[in-house]
């Protein structure tokens, strides 16, 4: 989970999050080197002829294209969710028809892992 | 989010998420033709000469490296369920150090989309 605030609310957080019974064991990743990623499915209204601009971009941004129709078109993409938001915020607003993101996951660099 | 059940309890979880204040509008997509995808990263213990053997693998499963380190590496990997479960069967349990996956998020195919 992502969330935000001072060093204070973070323990806090952790503190009450560790209470849980769900909750086996919880470490902070933003002090230490992490990867961080998530999963987002963009559909555009394009028609066959928009397709190759879209194509271009999602190239770049180094996505997968999912599904194709006459006059749509879904597109998977991963990263860092600043990356995610750089792509919608490139991407033509008028032809975004729906997104969906998982929210961010992430693991710390290295061989250093949470174990029970 | 994804949940289970027989139709009634199903129709029954839509009206009870249709109630609550944050829900604008919601569909089931499990009627409907639909892609629906899963983040999953996941760490693992390997020497630089195991690597070559999971490195094979997740090309398979189409997955990108993330972080490379002496003893360590981490991989990304997105797809249905299902097929993410299939690549954390065939991988080696002992190596695996640590998995972390975001939960099923999904689009309908074609250019029906959700609009408020």
């Amino acid at each position: 989970m992502v969330t935000e605030g001072s060093d204070r609310i973070i323990e806090q957080i952790v503190k009450q999050l560790n209470k849980l019974i769900d909750v086996i064991k919880l470490i902070d990743l933003s002090n230490t080197e992490h990867v961080e990623r998530e999963l987002m499915l963009v559909k555009f209204n394009v028609t066959a002829k928009e397709r190759a601009n879209i194509m271009q971009i999602a190239d770049v941004f180094r996505c997968r294209v999912l599904d194709v129709s006459h006059n749509s078109m879904t597109i998977e993409a991963t990263g860092r969710s600043s990356k995610l938001d750089a792509l919608l915020n490139i991407l033509d607003e008028d032809k975004i028809a729906e997104v969906a993101r998982t929210g961010v996951c992430g693991l710390g660099r290295g061989s250093k892992a949470l174990k029970v």
